[in-house]
């Protein structure tokens, strides 16, 4: 079984696979298309039973109870960033469908033990590269963004995520059957906590809190030469003062919030034109959401210091404030058991990244297992994590699936 | 012939007009190539001959004096900034088309009086705004630019400004025949000088010295939210602090010179990446060349302090010095005698921004003759010159023509 999972990340690996050895499989894409199709040959072939939901979230049903409406879901997303690695996502669904397949496999084995069934999912555009917001499958699970609202999202082409599902063939139109009763996800760090501490497994415990706020600053279009620099109002340079300024507020403060400015869009982008608009996206992640949305309010004061004197304004596009959260403490505890009894060593860590398995907990008890990532390097072609740790996480993901569906 | 110039720049305003009231009309696209065979069909009607030369250029022959190989040229650009006015360009190809005319049929009328002929010209891509550099068709035709490295110059499409040519039909095989002696180009002030000295016309006596350079950072993709700050590699942060490093540098001194960071590229470019390469295209303008050079040399300074302690590295991908120029003398004196010919008042002035006529002078005299710009607004739609301000230029124009194909 581990040189199956290490088939399998080096084959689903191929789909948007990049020569430099990343992944770039954007949510609803061809590329993501081939993943989704793969993933249902696999499914198919270990007897899980497919379903897509509206969004576009796939489901694999394996029947353990039958007499049981419950399931345990288990699972993460395929889509990645642009300049995604291999293990972002890819590792959670793919250790996922072992782990369904080796529990099922062991209940068979003995018959009543198990109490309720399992279901891998794949959920949509976890990442937000193509669409933002991100974690959009398991939002729309969860209840906390409209269908509707989903569907309309947009890329920078314009194309709705609603099109683009329909376009691979993945707007299904069932939703899960089943009444799921827990979430676990098996994610790569993203973080140096594992490292450092020596640790094989860290068990999630929570999540900091996270304040994205995307502005558009407007000035006026004129000429780059003449035009006398007291009467330019140059949209671009009062952003960069205000990417400039979000690092001094993180920083000045020693708050310990960790923040960035990742994508601007700039209009008209010429040379030799004062740009007339500029949007940037910023975000601000705190342990203590009362300091995140702290820092993200002396933020957006500067933001006006900075473009009052530029004769810039600006207009807050999205203001979006995600709560600290705490994972469910059963799970935290299930999971560290589940490991001591594999020998194994853990560590208790509350995520930085946003994972589906913060959306899905506002409908259900959801669990997060890490393994280590080498340097903490993610969102990068070179992310990496050993076979060793990765199939101590497989193993752990298996231990925990076990006991969750022939928990009473 | 005013309201002709009127209905003129109307009709070709059409042209990538947009719903603002402006003009995006990029080189070489099928705007452009709308507004070019509307030119060539106005050059037929009035008797002008139409040739392409293989950059693009346009010329429109006027034969005055048959015996002569001698031709003055005349004219200005139709291509526009993506957020052009209906003006910059267009003014100077149109005024042209009518100064033709008018000089032509004042010819006939005096016969033996023309001692050269006149060509009209549209030269390709002045902007910049889809291929970088700017003023490609005047330079090519200067000879400062190969044809071969022009060909090859790229939009962000990867579309070569050879084969954007060809698709529109417009990538010529015969360079004018004619020896050209002078050139003569009328264009929108584009700043204030005119408005602010209540003249007329502005004779361009120069231009200021340029110092174009374009940058790219370069740091390391990875995820916004759990890489710990020290670790990361952020090269849109670096490219912000360089944006506000060269105004600073500008502003300090006091100068006096211009400058501008108006166009920035960044990559992944998505809200969860640390931007990995940010190219951001800086400039300096002043009229003195050794300050352009030394305000750039101190801003690449401040580059080199501002990448450092970010671990984000830099290239200069283009360093491009554009030296402060005089225009022919005997021209200036030429154009103010025509002025005051005509009971206009004019004053003298160097060019800020770049125009092919700055080009055209490194292979023969080159004269610039301005109008008024309202509030000096340019690459912009609410770009704006009266009708009467307008028409007086076109007076101008005609009367130096006159005198250029007149003289012995």
């Amino acid at each position: 079984m581990p040189q199956t999972l290490h088939d399998l990340l080096a084959a689903f690996a191929r789909y948007g696979g990049a020569e430099n050895g990343g992944v770039r499989r954007l949510a609803a894409t061809s590329e993501d298309k081939a993943a989704r199709d793969r993933l249902r040959r696999e499914m198919t072939a270990r007897d899980l039973t497919p379903t897509i939901d509206p969004i576009g979230n796939m489901f694999g049903v394996a029947r353990l109870a039958p007499a049981s409406r419950e399931a345990v879901l288990v699972g993460s997303h395929l889509d990645s960033q642009i300049t995604g690695g291999r293990f972002d996502g890819a590792y959670g669904v793919l250790a996922g469908l072992l782990a369904v397949e080796a529990v099922r496999d062991r209940a068979a084995a003995r018959p009543g033990a198990a109490r309720r069934n399992l279901a891998l999912v794949n959920w949509t555009n976890e990442e937000g590269a193509r669409f933002q917001p991100s974690l959009t499958g398991s939002s729309v699970f969860a209840g906390t963004l409209a269908l509707e609202n989903a569907w309309s999202l947009t890329d920078r082409d314009g194309a709705t995520l609603a099109d683009a599902l329909t376009a691979i063939g993945y707007r299904g139109d069932a939703w899960l059957a089943l009444a799921p009763t827990r979430y676990v996800e098996l994610h790569i760090e993203q973080g140096v906590r594992l490292e450092e501490a020596g640790a094989d497994i860290g068990v999630g415990s929570g999540a900091w809190a996270a304040r994205k706020v995307s502005i558009i600053f407007s000035g006026e279009a004129s000429h780059t030469g003449p035009t006398p620099m007291p009467r330019r109002r140059d949209a671009l340079r009062a952003a960069a003062r205000a990417i400039e300024a979000l690092y001094e507020e993180v920083e000045r403060e020693l708050s310990g919030a960790h923040a960035s400015a990742a994508r601007i869009e700039v209009a008209p982008n010429s040379p030799n034109v004062v740009p007339e608009k500029a949007q940037v996206w910023f975000e601000i992640r705190h342990e203590d959401e009362a300091i995140a949305q702290t820092v993200g309010d002396r933020f957006l004061r500067r933001v006006a210091a900075v473009c009052a004197p530029l004769g810039v304004t600006f207009d807050i596009a999205v203001d979006e404030r995600r709560s600290s959260a705490s994972l469910d403490q059963a799970g935290v505890d299930l999971v560290r058991s589940a490991t001591a009894a594999l020998g194994l060593s853990a560590i208790t860590l509350k995520t930085i990244a946003g994972h589906d398995a913060l959306a899905a907990q506002k409908r259900l008890p959801a669990s997060l297992i890490f393994v280590p990532s080498r340097g903490g390097l993610s969102h990068n072609p070179l992310e990496f994590t050993d076979q060793a740790a990765l199939d101590k996480g497989l193993s752990v993901l298996i231990e925990t699936l076990w006991r969750m569906a022939t928990a009473p």
